[in-house]
């Protein structure tokens, strides 16, 4: 068993429903649903670190420096990245760009795992599985499809990543 | 993309309530949950063939030579065998001694799909990532981590696969 | 037993996640989820009415007259109104100033339904058997209280109503 | 408004997955799922007793003399009782012939509130209302509808309660 980091940057998978402003949201307390997911699935032997929560169209070169900087002082060669569907892509090609030489996959989901029959759950359990088996290199893991970091690319129309 | 071929024989995974025996069983109509769980997820690049609908615990012979029969049948080289947790090593085992020259990867789970809040999302989108991703050979996927045939052993009292 | 007839007009209730617009909206094809409710109740015994899809906050004169007409065309002498929680009030002593000689009760959620863990079904479930036990009138049924068209008030800082 | 006692028996609203025994049954630590559902439903006004959490199949004389006492013993007049589906009905008329002077509510559910989309919530937020609004007596609330104890009949082949 190769043990994988998780780290967590907020995006669809991470909201929830949010009353007051009756949209969906961040949790106030900003705590990530990952652990939930994996305590769900029973899934004990990854770490899970949670570096922000914020939508993928937020995303800027700050944040994409310091998920670098977290891959690189990780202890584990294989990296999952939790991340927003819109600007999934690009944080990929930036980060196949630092050369990291470790299994880095990024993923998310397009409906927050904590409004239920979300893809969240599937999607994760494939990038862990992915951060095992893959060699060094950047990828993302989305419905069931691995992807080059230059072949990730969102089908918006159809809220998809296709082959 | 590596086309996955997903065989189903039943297990918890594709259990739902059944209100009448006020316990969990096999559909009336005996369809799988792996069809709504792809579609939940968006999974469209891979088939599903349903094969039968058996507890691990009735899982013999006859059946185990038949999943062997319908694994070197499918076009794929990359398999995926949702099975019952009780005998899923046992299964393992059998098809590893068959010596089927194809990537399969056995999975399943402790609460029925249909139940929500289960692992079964989870489990499967990593065994459909291992499908793609391991060289041939016989693994289970179950909790976040890979297992060879042999390594392959359910934790019965705490329900889950240890490493 | 008495016929209920319900009216269904919006309201967080209806809502579903959009992931489109990456928030919950009512749903394209303006289908209201108050059906879904009584099939997963197993209630046949009531006849559902979707009147139109609106936030209570746009709920006005135009709209209130509409759902009063309906009341009186109804050949129900109980009618259920779901309604938006934020201005659920104000329609609550607009009906009660037509004086319809009908028991007429108001109800809504604050998650909705199609997000599961919804205190949807409970409000519902209640108002509906307000509108068969109660004598005319117009009244609220929130949170396993039943309100008089006067007391109807939102807290809507603890986003309940309070008695 | 009107406190109500909730004084739960168990019955399949109270029931949950048991991933060892692959089959429905009682928590092992023997809570009720009343708590969780009031708590969905932000319904903070009445009063939660946990009687005991049997099958209704398993209720008895002793069992039914028990929420006898309980329900002359409780400060408030109105009373609902949680309940298994099958022996609701001798359980109501039981309680009829106690000529207890108070309000008394039986409901239940057709699957456990534990599995989602279920009826409990539903069926429970209809028999807190109705234990408020009716007249002193022994009545059923199921599927939206009241019934009186002498009307209270599970239709078994179809896993409802008829009119």
């Amino acid at each position: 068993m190769k043990p994988v980091r998780i780290l967590t940057t907020g995006g669809t998978l991470d909201k929830v429903h949010d009353w007051r402003a009756e949209t969906i949201a961040f949790a106030g307390a900003g705590k990530s649903q990952v652990p939930e997911i994996l305590e769900q699935s029973r899934c004990y032997a990854h770490e899970v670190e949670q570096l922000f929560q914020i939508d993928s169209l937020d995303m800027n070169e700050t944040y994409r420096k310091l998920i670098c900087e977290r891959i690189l002082a990780a202890k584990e060669d294989a990296i999952v990245v939790t991340h927003g569907t819109s600007t999934m892509d690009e944080t990929a090609r930036y980060l196949d760009a630092c050369d990291l030489g470790k299994t880095v996959v990024l993923t998310g989901a397009m409906r927050p795992h904590a409004l239920f029959v979300s893809d969240a759950s599937f999607n994760l359990g494939g990038a862990i599985i992915a951060a095992q088996t893959l060699p060094p290199g950047v990828y993302g893991v989305m419905n069931g499809c691995v992807f080059t970091a230059s072949e990730l690319k969102k089908n918006e129309k159809l809220g998809r990543f296709d082959v």
